[in-house]
């Protein structure tokens, strides 16, 4: 079928809105339309050129809403109708990584997925018979695409695409990591490096741990009022202190933190965020994807003296067994989606939502298709 | 009372034996006959000057098995003739850090013992008027010394002091690692690297933890069937393999192993330990004790996807809540600690302990007073 779609035929150009071919579902595939996608970092990395692993020609977008349209052979979890919010970490359910209950990182179509192809070895899309490849297994730039069925969860038809599709990324991975991998504990004193769209939402899940004290830290003083209306109880700006931030923030908290996320991807920043943290139990979790290349450095007297530094992708949220309640809490008020949605566009305009995006004007542009 | 001593007078010379000065303990202080200590690589490091925070002159040593002499007001938890002992890492039960339930890093008495002093700011230890300094806040390299209360664990008194002595360190770090820090659970696979000691005793916790593969790791092959007597079932040589031995680890375990523990102290090594681990849940501790200054380095990518990277001191184990159980275990045969010493020998031979342990000869030597 032919589908209206941003093309990425090359690395540090504008998107191209066209018609290309989408070959149908095969075994174990569903095909969606999708409804409203959401414009990430990650997109405008991968379009940069600096991502290693980026292929072209490919459709970018990985944050969307979508609805089935037609399922391929053997696809028993989904049915045409249903509301879906598509993953780029899939959940098989029987992996290793699936099987261990230590982690969200299936790993069941890893492979085919970092060559920017469906299970099978092949790509559903292309152009006067030159292949255009997947990205991060979802491709949400375009107005419909197919997916493996173990890439779909299945949520609540009852909430409305255009917000919820920033679960498929963004906000998920901003509460997640305080949920998931971090496990805050009530009372806690939690510090947030970073307020783009996972560090707002690494509030919001600061908020949900019931933390007493949550700490944001920003350069760009314009975030700090949404910030503080999400939760933040106080909001520091590094530049106004001559200090190290981190030792700012260890005199604030009588020794530190009790956890710190790190939402940037700024290996230095990295370092304070840990270095932050309270001796003997305080806990670092690396959330912003750093250039390629780049390495995170400190003494080893900081892990010594009880400090831990972990990483999360995706928050380590298992996508089709918890994304569901997410959108639940969503319905119930206990996420706040709608206030993230600084811009809603046509697919049409999208190159303007990654120019809004690079001025640190949007926390989330949605694409309306 | 004039105390015999090994006194080290400047950094890079040998112990003095000599007869010093020692007063008697103050308020909340206990007076203590050191029985038998353990020669540990951190009291060489000290005693090299390479450490920053080395003081002299001091008496060194901090790994001791010893008799309650005499107590000073205010004891109470302790009595004439109990067997004890002394703890580098005090448990007050009543800072924040004790309180926290998180970690064994005690504070109550953290900026004296780091100044080589007693709690009320001065030093016990003197000769011809000039002040000697403590170390660790134990001295065990002393007939007699003084300790606040809070520094000596009270252990079974059937327990043999010139073995169980190995408590005071070594050997609790190295298990304690595994079993406090790491949690290591049953059907894990394990990677140590270093067979001293602590790597040693790491294989041992491993055992009790039901490690269900257990990978030594150093470039000194003698030290292999000791190892594999204490339970390793793989020993490994990196100067055998053209690759990192992190890629050999990731190849040997179908992906890496589920902990590993450094018990060298080269950050090098720290970083190979780390990116052995399994994607996903592997986790590894530092137990090793780097040089001043020196820094760890790895890509984000290796924690954002799952492995976390901690540190221990004291494997992680509150000495007197948990060190008189340490000692059980010994005497029904569960902690193997006799086979840990390679050589007894009187204070007077001391510097000859400090020789063999450069020389590699010696997992630990004890001397007897």
């Amino acid at each position: 079928m032919k589908v209206t779609a941003a093309v990425a035929w090359k690395a540090g150009q504008p998107l191209s809105i066209e018609d290309i071919n989408l070959d149908g579902p095969k075994h174990g595939e569903v095909l969606i339309r999708n409804v409203a996608a959401g414009v990430c970092h990650t997109d405008a990395f991968t379009l940069s050129g600096d991502d290693p692993e980026g292929i072209f020609p490919t459709v970018l977008g990985h944050e969307a809403g979508a609805i089935v349209e037609e399922i391929g052979p053997g696809v028993t979890s989904v049915q045409v109708g249903d509301h879906v919010i598509p993953l780029y970490t899939p959940e098989c359910g029987q992996c290793k990584f699936c099987l261990s209950g230590k982690t969200n990182l299936c790993q069941a179509i890893r492979v085919t997925q970092g060559k920017g192809l469906m299970p099978d070895g092949t790509s559903r899309f292309s152009k006067n018979g030159q292949a255009i490849y997947h990205y991060m297994g979802t491709s949400s730039f375009a107005e419909y695409t197919v997916l493996p069925e173990i890439s779909l969860a299945k949520i609540n038809k009852a909430a409305p695409l255009d917000k919820v599709c920033l679960l498929g990324c963004g906000v998920t991975t901003g509460i997640g990591a305080v949920l998931n991998t971090a496990k805050v504990e009530p009372g806690s004193t939690v510090a947030i490096f970073g307020l783009g769209g996972i560090g707002l939402s690494a509030i919001q899940g600061a908020v949900i741990a019931n933390a007493e004290r949550i700490i944001a830290i920003d350069i760009n003083e314009d975030k700090f009022e949404f910030a503080k209306q999400l939760g933040a109880t106080d909001c520091i700006n590094p530049k106004h202190f001559d200090q190290p931030i981190q030792d700012v923030l260890v005199d604030m908290t009588d020794g530190g933190v009790d956890y710190s996320f790190e939402c940037i991807g700024n290996v230095n920043t990295m370092r304070s965020a840990l270095e932050c943290c309270h001796k003997g139990w305080g806990e670092s979790v690396i959330v912003g994807v750093a250039g390629a290349g780049q390495e995170i450095s400190t003494r080893p007297f900081q892990l010594v003296t009880g400090r831990v530094w972990r990483g999360t992708a995706f928050g380590g949220v298992k996508g089709r067994s918890e994304l569901p309640d997410y959108v639940e809490k969503y319905l119930r008020g206990e996420i706040k989606i709608d206030e993230m949605v600084t811009y809603t566009m046509p697919l049409n305009d999208i190159n303007r939502a990654f120019d809004l995006m690079h001025q640190g004007k949007s926390i989330r542009s949605v694409i309306i298709y």
